[in-house]
């Protein structure tokens, strides 16, 4: 199955556009758990099993792992949540970028060791460091486009010809990039205008979008710019209209409303993870995922 | 004591701008250890053995280990390094690039756990995804300006207002990362023309320039471009003049040679790890070193 295929399916069968991003801090664990390194898995699992469910991925921030040094613990988290959870896609975030002999190795990191659908990686490089990810069958690779942080038009709104770098970093990807793999990209929540320009360049291409939480990303302001909506189902489009003015709760037309609507990762971590840190963690996480999952169905 | 007094002692006390990169390929090991995931520590402590005389500076190229979980085997070397060699530059070469938070915890992994004096990092995201490197005191952040791939102009080298991106970097690298923090560069061995430019614009900022030896970078054209030459020795100068025609042998001029130049740090890996693989293959990865080193020294 190739990783658009799995991805597809993992919108159709959670109905979800959620991704939960696993960003292990232990100085926000649980009371009973805090700043213990041990408790990673036992944290990551209870929010995995608490979510499952509701998200269409899952998105371990290894940068989170590698601090402490708990990439056994990561190992099997990931191992946890292909065996619970086998169709939900599994993505790494570690933005790596690096040139051929290293970029196949960290490629062999993402998809053998830790066995992820898909993986981030930087573009600064260029196309050859990004083969070793795009040439692997059936593997993601998502290319950091225009990045969620404050400082990110530094370098990636750069003009070339008036075109800004990150409008670049997309047309390569909508041509040469697709072209050899699974590409797909990352634009932030914090930047819907560069979301909707980048939607207009790479046709149905996959965006990974974070920001929302914590960064303060809208999500009517996403899904408006980035969503996709197939060109199959016209009656959803009139759905998707009406529920631009409230948010619509009756199972139905929800579903009806979300089947208008694809193309989107939509990542929340922290105002998941840490929605509580007493001995209802996973509770309160499920409560804020539902919340987040709903808002975004109902968005528009 | 600063990373640039660091590298500089280094330099001085080495006599040597060469640089050791460990990328442990299990499958070129020696016959003996060919293979062997638990050889990685074994075969990296020989040749830092080997070597250390020889180098301003190790690199661990992290992939190598990440791809085969020997994270613990990188521990144990970096450490093994600064036990042994406690006066070479240890560089952990990551090329991290994330957001605020996230880069945090990239620098703890480099800084703390594995002790690395400093850290190679991509600059797409800008100065924020930087600062927690920057601001570590006594540590350096290596910046990727122009990398050693075929394929760096890609992105790198687009124009704006005239000006190519990586030396946007190195602009950016001169004024406000280096008022930050103990800022340096990479520029790839392979693109003299465009180590010469970024040169002009830094200073005596320090170049980790990768890329001799497998990679076919050329040391004269390297030293031609990059190496810096202090202004308070001018007789050194006139040594390195007549250097220019051919290698000088002789330890004292050698010397005199080298007490010229400063400013790099000039990688060679596989041309040293893989000089042999029989059962002699340190005292082969010190002959080509040793080579390596003297070239350097001699070149101009």
């Amino acid at each position: 199955m190739s990783f658009y295929q799995r991805l597809n399916a993992a919108w159709d069968r959670s109905g979800s556009m959620l991704c939960v991003g696993l960003d292990p801090d232990v100085s926000r664990f649980p009371t009973s758990m805090r700043g213990s390194v041990d408790a990673i898995e036992n944290f990551c699992k209870a929010i995995v099993d608490a979510t499952g469910d509701l998200v269409c991925a899952f998105k371990p921030q290894i940068a989170y792992f590698a601090a402490v040094g708990a990439e056994k613990q990561l190992e099997n988290i990931c191992e946890y949540i292909r065996a619970k959870f086998p169709d939900v896609v599994l993505i790494l975030d570690s933005k790596r970028g690096d040139i051929g002999d290293t970029a196949s190795l960290y490629a062999r990191e993402a998809f053998s060791r830790y066995g992820a659908d898909a993986v981030t990686v930087n573009p600064y490089l260029g196309t050859d460091s990004l083969e070793p990810f795009l040439k692997t069958p059936g593997k993601g690779t998502i290319v950091l486009c225009r990045t969620s942080n404050a400082g990110s038009s530094e370098f990636q709104s750069l003009e070339i010809d008036g075109e800004p770098v990150y409008l670049r970093v997309a047309r390569t990807a909508a041509t040469k990039w697709r072209s050899t793999g699974e590409c797909a990209l990352v634009v932030g929540a914090t930047y819907p205008d560069e979301l909707a320009q980048v939607r207009a360049i790479v046709g149905d291409m996959p965006i990974l979008v974070p920001g929302i939480g914590a960064q303060g990303g809208d999500i009517n302001a996403v899904i408006r710019a980035g969503a996709t909506r197939p060109s199959s189902s016209p009656a959803s489009q009139a759905t998707t209209k009406a529920g631009t003015t409230r948010p619509n709760s009756s199972a139905a037309s929800r579903a009806a409303n979300f089947a208008a609507r694809r193309g989107l990762i939509i990542n929340s971590s922290r105002a998941i993870l840490y929605a509580s840190d007493g001995a209802n963690f996973a509770t309160s996480a499920r409560d804020v995922a539902l919340a987040t999952r709903d808002a975004i169905i109902a968005a528009g």
